[in-house]
């Protein structure tokens, strides 16, 4: 595999699409199609799971309805895999929570044709007062 | 390859190891032999770059001296290859600027029994006001 010169609107194009289904509570568990059955990572606030069936176990978990979000920056990568590394930064509201920034990483990996997510990494951006 | 089960340790390893050389003004060059020749990517608030020639130069652009910085959080993830995903979110001030919060992405592969670092998104957290 080789770099794909494309990665930046496949991180872009990627991005768009798991949001709007993760912030639509009715489609929000179909994201679970993004990830491997054995082979995806995610750690979410700190904690980490493998495998799409633990990850939609999490997915179910999140009980908000309403997300309110505003994207600051994707930047992307390619990798020599032929995959994308993808960085998203920016803020979420949920229900009536405080809004939060936040920030995402994603690795995409090329799988037939397509790409399933292999890794993904999110953190709200809530710092210790110093 | 396989994942590395020292994935954790070798991520915070590497934060505190890059960070001790990046924030120190007289060793902050000395970071660019992290990266290979070619085959490293580096994405600095937006702008990509590849390959250490390019990301020594960039180094040498930054011309704050004193960097005060807190990590908020390093999270970890094994690759496949046995490499590993690092996602770091802290805050930093240099010089007299304003504080502010940050989040920086590395992957680092293995290389004859040591890493080096493949990929590297960095990102102040400045968002635009709603």
């Amino acid at each position: 595999m080789a770099l794909n010169p494309q990665y930046d609107d496949i991180g872009k194009g990627f991005v768009q699409q798991y949001y709007a289904l993760f912030d639509d509570p009715v489609q929000r568990a179909n994201v679970v199609n993004f990830y491997s059955a054995t082979d995806s990572f995610m750690t979410f606030e700190g904690v980490q799971i493998q495998g799409a069936p633990k990850i939609m176990e999490k997915l179910s978990s999140l009980t908000f309805q309403k997300i309110t979000r505003v994207i600051t920056a994707v930047d992307s990568q390619p990798t020599f895999d032929g995959g994308v590394l993808i960085n998203v930064l920016g803020r979420l509201q949920c229900d009536e929570d405080p809004p939060h920034a936040y920030s995402q990483v994603f690795i995409l990996k090329p799988l037939g044709g397509t790409y399933f997510c292999a890794h993904d990494i999110f953190r709200l951006n809530i710092h210790n007062t110093a």
